[in-house]
């Protein structure tokens, strides 16, 4: 039988040299950020039948945890660092320990970001990641940073991830490899930390978030915070790969209110789009201008004429 | 129906202006350490039914959950800043909600440690707290830095919290307000942070960590970080007032394998016994030298004679 020492010790202490002053052991990790840089802090906590199936491929399960986590430095500008892993666990099953915590590594190894601490508990399955990064001050890409003119910009393509999910519940009849291509998106998310930092580091961008609830939802967060409206043109918006080959309701529906997408919504000035297209290069991420900020409060959606659409979407919300 | 973004907003966010640069409402927080300091990060998580009971107050289930986060900083000699809430809900319920965060922010303000982000989602109730504190370099009051001729200090007194829940278990007849008086132990842990600090500032202490585990289990971990070992004199241990009107048998038991006493044991040189007698009345926390760290590996357990008492009692493990 696994102890939870034992457990801690095989699966997630690891012996390398890493950036923290101290990792795990101890009461708490200690960490010194770069000196005239801020902290940047996100938590994300993953519950079973909640945010991923019963049963869930560990290994998928584990980068998933840490990408929606990095997804939120992205969104941030931030440049990631460290993170703790809280984990309640039915059982220390070690196959599943060993998905996870590779799965895990291989993502937190491709970024740099050490695991420094955390908490192993009995309980239903549930996983708290959070992470911290740095960056420097006044560089954060805020919500509250839109301004009227900027254009809206996304990383990547959108709904692929709610696609795979319709195959899920049998809501959409997908060919078999058309579903593994979706579901490769909705279990292995990219969090654009490169992009982030790219955008956070002139600063090129204005306002951005990492799109977890569905555009529609996430960019009213922006136009809220900033007190500004936007026009969307729902043409525009970059369809996943798989989706692209749907009807056009299915895809003007999930590329706005999908979910689990994790690309950037970000807004810049106009005079900034070749900066834009550049930060989207050195990164290695597609940028797609989809809109344009409003002063007149609220969300228009248009099609490539602009004339006006009555789409009814709306964000995801937990207790609703 | 209470939305997430409204529960956040009702219980969570306050207007007052605090220590982070930025807090609630974005992708991440953003908190900068004093110049020349370094974090002190750790996480906690609390499962219904492992950690507490379902059911359990939430006033003082706000408070414990950020008790034994700050217990860690001040096992670590660190001053708290801020923490992160990962929420795991079966469902927004307003009053549990509102119990939950005043006993939360009561505990948080009086330590001056500011709530900066999370993350809330549906699910089995599931309490994830990270903490973040800060401490000058070199002052941090690690595990492996116990030395041969260190004595052994506790603060406060042990064992009420496991008297209570043997009295919730019938383990142990209690009358009713003993149980009550030892409940509040279990339910209200008071982390030790003024004393962290005052061992942490010259330094006084060498090693220190707090007591969650029962004290043999988690004494054991400054043994074997610091390769020493030690002799404890069993009925010097400072037992808890409910507890030391129990039979000699039950005393020992609990205070030395009792857990969830989130007090300090720390060493410190015999030449600092002023000292720590001088942090212990500055912070207001009774402190009581139990024994003293030896070169010969493993824990001995004594009387008040010195004659070895051979007890089986054993640290908590959440998988065995």
């Amino acid at each position: 039988m696994l102890s939870e020492f034992d457990l801690i010790k095989r699966y997630f202490q690891r012996a390398r040299p890493g950036r923290a002053d101290l990792g795990i052991g101890d009461d708490c990790a200690l960490l010194t950020p770069t000196p005239g840089h801020q902290m940047a802090i996100s938590s994300d906590m993953l519950v079973e039948d909640r945010h991923f199936f019963a049963g869930a491929d560990p290994f998928m399960l584990g980068h998933k945890s840490l990408a929606v986590n990095l997804s939120d430095l992205a969104a941030m500008g931030a440049r990631p660092l460290a993170f703790t892993l809280a984990l309640s666990l039915p059982a220390a099953d070690p196959a599943w320990l060993d998905g996870f915590s590779r799965g895990l590594f291989a993502l937190a190894d491709a970024h740099g970001c050490e695991l420094v601490g955390g908490d192993t508990t009995k309980g239903p399955l549930n996983i708290c990641i959070t992470v911290f990064g740095e960056l420097a001050p006044g560089h954060a890409l805020r919500r509250e940073a839109a301004r009227a003119g900027d254009d809206v910009w996304i990383s990547g393509t959108l709904g692929d991830a709610r696609l795979a999910l319709g195959g899920y519940w049998n809501e959409v009849a997908l060919a078999g490899a058309d579903h593994a291509q979706a579901a490769q998106r909705m279990h292995m998310p990219t969090p654009r930390v490169a992009l982030g930092l790219a955008l956070a580091a002139q600063p090129v961008a204005h306002a951005a978030l990492d799109i977890s609830d569905g555009l529609v939802g996430d960019l009213g967060h922006i136009l809220a915070a900033s007190r500004v409206g936007a026009t969307l043109e729902v043409d525009a918006l970059p369809a996943g790969p798989v989706l692209a080959r749907q009807p056009p309701e299915l895809r003007r529906r999930f590329t706005l209110a999908g979910g689990d997408d994790y690309e950037l919504c970000f807004t810049a000035p106009a005079a900034h789009r070749e900066a834009v297209l550049e930060a989207g290069h050195a990164s290695g991420t597609a940028v797609t201008r989809v809109g344009r900020i409003e002063a007149e409060p609220g969300l228009r959606l248009v099609d490539a004429q602009g004339t006006p659409l009555d789409l009814q979407v709306s964000g995801w919300d937990h207790f609703s």
